[in-house]
Parts: C-alpha cells; structure tokens; sequence
C-alpha cells in the first residue's frame, strides 16, 4: 500500500515513535510497545494502522479520550476465559496484557476467550491474532471502532469498521493470517487515498441518500463530522443484497456483538461518543492438539496454502496469494533495507521532531 | 426466496421426505432428521437447501457417496475437543451427533470444538449453529464443499462456496443467526435462478478465461463438470481486491482450514474426487456466562438489532434487517399456513411421489 517516498530504519522508526509518544505523555514501557505495533503495521505495508496514526494518538490523548497512566484491570475470569476493564488506557497495552492472559490459559487449559472494554485504538488488528499462532496455536482478534459504517439496506452510521483477524500456523515460517475490516476498505486506507489525491472506488462510501461518494475529501469530512447520523462505509458485497451486503454487514455485526455484549462495554454507536473512547475487544486462542498431533496439521494447511499460490491466476496477474504472504515478504525487505514512509507521513513526522526539539529520523 | 406455487404441510412434508429418503436406502431415524433439516430450509425460504436437494441426495446415494448404514465414530478428544470420522455416512445425522457431543462438552466445560472428517453435505448451515443458541450459548459451523470456487485474482477452481454459520442468542425468541456462503452467491441459488430462468448478476460466476457469466445455464453446466479445472464461483467482494475480494477469499480459506487440516479430512480440491464424497465440517460453542451473567449480555444483543432494525433505511427500502430475522418471519408464517413450494420443486416431488407409489403430497 505504500507508495516509496523514504525508507527509514525499523529499529530507528521504533525509537523515534516511542519517544514522541513518551513526550505526549505515554510512560515508556506503553510508548514502546504501541511504537512497535505501528512500525509493525508501515514494515508490512499497512500504512493505514502505521506511524501516520502518531497524531491521532496524540490528539486523542489531548482530547481525553486516552488515560495514558490507566491500567488494565481483569473484572471476571474462568479457567478458559477473562473480562478486561481497559480503564481507558492505550488501546495496544491493553491489548498485549488481554492476549498474554488467553495465551497463558490456552498453554494451561487448551483455549481461551478474553473481551476487553473501556480500551483504545489497537493498532494492526493482525499482530494480536499473531501472538497466538506464535505459539502453535489458532488466534483471533476482533475489535469495534469509531461509528463509521453502514449496515446493508441503510444508510444511518451504526457499526465501524469492525476488522476479523485469525491466524494459523503452518510448517512455514509465516502463519495463515487473515487480517481483514468488514468494511469494503478499512477506515485507514481513506487517508491513504486523501493523502495521495486518488478518487475513491464507487461502493466504498455512500452519502447521505444513499448515493456512492468518490472524493476522498469529502468522504473523509462526511465522516469526520461526529454530528453526521446518515452516510457512511459501506460493509464489504456493498449497501444491497444482490452482491452480498447483507454478508459483510454481518460479519461485522457479529464482530460488534463479540466485542460489547461480552464485555458490557460501548458498542460502536456510543464510541467515541463520550470524552472516554469506549472501545471493545474480543480475542480468542485455541490449540492444535485439541485436535490430535500438530505437526501433520500444520504441515496440511502449509499443503493447501502452496496449492492455492501455484493455482491459475487470472490474466494479467502474476500470481494467487495467501492471506499474510504479501505482508511476510514486505516485512523482511523493511527489516533489511528499511521501513517505507511515504511523504506525507515524512513530513508529518519531521514536523513532530520540530515540534519536540528531537533529532529528525534523518539525524539518527 | 421461494417463489410461491403451493404450501404445503410442514409436518406432511417432513413425513413425505423422510419416507422418500427412507425408501432410498436410509434409515427411518436418519430419514427424519434429514427430512426435518431440509424441510427446515424450506420453510425459512432458503429453497436451495430445501427438498429440492432429495434429488440430488437420491443421486449422491445412488453414486455410493453416501452410505446410509456407517454411523460417526469419535477417534480423538480431549474435555472440550472431538474429531469425528463420518465414515461416509449421511451429513445431517453426522452433524446432529457432532453438535449433540460438541453442547455436552459445552454445558460441562464451557466450550467445545468438534472437527469432522468424511461426511456429506450437511443441509443449512444455520440449523447447527442454532442449536447452541438454543440453550444460550453461541454456536458455529462450518462445512467444506464440492468444489466449485476461485480464489481471489485466480481462475483455477480450487475452494467450495464454504459457508460459516454463528448464532448467538438475544432476550428475544429468536437468536441472531448469520449464515452464510464465503462466495457472493450459495452454490444452490444457482439452481434457483436457473429454475426460474433469471440471469445471473454479473460477478457471480466467471468462466476459463475469467470472464462473467450470466446465463444460469450454462453456470450451471460449467460447475456441474467435474473435470473442468477453470472457472466458478466468486467469493464475496468479487475477483479482484479494490472491492475487496481477497476479504471474500480468506473467509471461504479460513473455512478450508478449519474444516480440513483439523479434522485431517479432505481439502474442497479432493471433495468429491473419489467415490466417497469426503466433506468435512467444523462445530463450536461456548456459553455465555464465561463472560459474567448471561441475561444482560442477552439483552444487549437484542438492544443492538433493534437499534439496527430502527436505523433508517435506503430510499425504496422498508426497513433495515438483522440476521435470522427475516427467516424466522418465514417459518412463522410456514408453520401456520405451509411451506411454500415453487413449481418445480413441486413437479419433481410429485415425480418422486409416482416413482415410488406414494401418496403424493396432496393427497396427504
């Protein structure tokens, strides 16, 4: 996704991140992490949950809507489960101390659910799935947003964009991950577009009759308006039926209902809508040998994954990927040569070294 | 979905169908339960997973896919885990019997995962996952497929229409249940439209080259064809990925995995490629109170459905739905005053009925 303006060290962009988040007031082990959890998302090319998010985050924290000092606190728990009040702290803390918590139960009792309320923005919905499959097992990760979505046949802003993610191991290095919004394009990819000047496909955004939008300008001020009821992105299959609407508005209806209900916390409608963000987790971790012995498991959905990449592609197209494998082989280019910016998030960046008196990421 | 020629008996119709599928070869306790899921389909107006499939289980038993006399053997467990070989025999009763092993494990443990190996096509989806909901708690199922479908910007028929079906109950009498086929489009819609001489929407199908199709007939031919490698159905999102087709595909993949390499079954690429037909499934479930109390996790679901079905609509729309929620309307009215038969179902069932000297449906 990104288009090459600089690339800039990983390890470098990981230190710059967390200082400019420890200066707006992050202690510094809550600065790391959520540093790590951005560059994570640039080195894969998800520019959109990358670093250009540094000031939404400080701007939600001068906002209020982040505690920066809150911690997270487990409310209920069994033996295969846990609730988690975030308290309103930074959405990636709260999110690694939900998935240790269901990583260490899976290790003990085969799986886990965790749901989590009261958090913040969690980054690339992706890495927390990740932690699991890390370990040998299946993870998933669900989160609810700021309001922003549609359901099919309306056109009142009800859900967000409420991404799915799983991951799976495999005997390759890199899991099976799936790491999608329900929305036809997630939240971020908008500012990608504005940033770029690019028109909008039909069939991402609907006005407020109804009617598709393809500046991105303006698409990003209809949504950027918290007064705005009507209009909105549209679920993945489109605002109809016809092409399947009905399934992406469900599929991100039931990411809504695995995250509020429970954990008693906001659904989407009221994120955001109070000075304390409100938003909703849910993340589950189940093990392979719950199902006999791994290493043949593993090695099977490495089978089906090589023969979907070596299938016919269409004309035109070089290849048929699996869900991760783009994003894997992005990764290992930034760890080598670099992590891509692209310039406007260069700029942006520059001005928070300005702003702070910090060495540029060009000094370092 | 079913366009209305006569009503019929639901109890009439449940007793004809299970004594045409016992007079096939099925076992009169197999019989019913079959019968019952797919007059079941019928009455909920998902006609493509109704009685109009006794044709096609008649020819499935016939081919030696289905063995009416193997009963589902459990091979590996574990307190909140099965795997289920079906040793071929018929999908319904194998699925009733993963899902009755899969709510016990629930109510004791408070999960439960259930892979199936070597089954058959297992009627609607959503009928297996409501029975968690059922007794309160949330519920999945999944189920490969004959193969049928292309991968995102591939062309090579390599995955099934792979639906994913999850309910979860709410303070109303009905749960919130999605089901879902992973493709734009259920594989037996196809035989709908074909029924009723309608043209395919574009973006449903594609032939060899890649291209759309929009005669239902020859959709129809070129899927039915066992040996044609190119061409088949989209997933949700369409075949590219700017309206996110790769979201479609790695629902319909994350299906495959489940399903296959937990069970060690067979992959959607050799389903039906053998005299036994192969399919594999995946169940689970787990109750609500890992989470706290259940009765206002219960009611904040149906909170957020009424809330979705109280948003404003598209112009020319009536309302806004929520998942199950027409269906349920369906049944209610099918209870009443009959299912609705189209005309050709009607024709084959009186076909059936001559076949095999029964009373045919009117006469009962």
């Amino acid at each position: 996704m990104s288009s090459l303006y600089k690339r800039v060290d990983y390890q470098a962009l990981i230190n710059f991140s967390a200082d400019v988040l420890q200066r707006i007031g992050y202690p510094r082990n809550k600065a790391e992490i959520t540093a790590k959890v951005l560059v994570e998302a640039d080195a894969r090319g998800v520019a959109s949950h990358g670093v250009t998010r540094l000031k939404v985050y400080k701007n939600e924290l001068e906002s209020g809507h982040v505690k920066p000092l809150a911690d997270p606190e487990i409310v209920f728990e069994t033996p295969i489960s846990a609730v988690i009040d975030g308290h309103y702290g930074i959405g990636s803390h709260i999110s690694q101390f939900a998935m240790e918590i269901c990583l260490e139960k899976t290790r003990k009792n085969g799986t886990c659910y965790v749901s989590v309320r009261n958090s913040n923005h969690f980054g690339m919905a992706g890495l927390w799935a990740e932690m699991a499959s890390r370990e040998g097992f299946i993870g998933s990760a669900y989160t609810n947003t700021i309001r922003c979505a549609v359901p099919a046949l309306g056109r009142q802003r009800m859900l967000g964009t409420n991404p799915i993610a799983v991951s799976i191991p495999t005997d390759e290095e890199e899991p099976f991950l799936l790491d999608m919004a329900t929305t036809t394009a997630a939240r971020g990819k908008l500012g990608v577009y504005k940033r770029r000047g690019k028109d909008l496909p039909e069939g991402w955004i609907i006005d407020e009759e109804g009617e598709p939008i393809s500046d991105a300008q303006a698409a990003t001020n209809l949504l950027a308006d918290p007064t705005r009821e009507l209009g909105g992105q549209v679920f993945l299959g489109g605002s109809g039926e016809e092409m399947g609407g009905h399934k992406g508005y469900g599929m991100g209806l039931l990411v809504e209902l695995l995250c509020a209900p429970l954990s008693m916390g906001s659904w989407t409608r009221d994120v955001f809508q109070t000075p304390d963000a409100n938003v909703c987790h849910f993340f589950s971790a189940f093990r392979l040998d719950l199902f006999g012995d791994p290493a043949p498991i593993r090695t099977y959905v490495g089978n089906i994954l090589r023969a979907l990449r070596n299938s016919a592609p269409l004309h035109g197209e070089s290849q048929v990927y699996t869900h991760g494998q783009k994003e894997a082989a992005r990764r290992k280019i930034a760890l080598e040569k670099g992590v891509e910016i692209d310039e406007a998030t260069w700029s942006m960046l520059n001005g928070l070294a300005r702003d702070f008196n910090f060495a540029s990421l060009e000094e370092r």
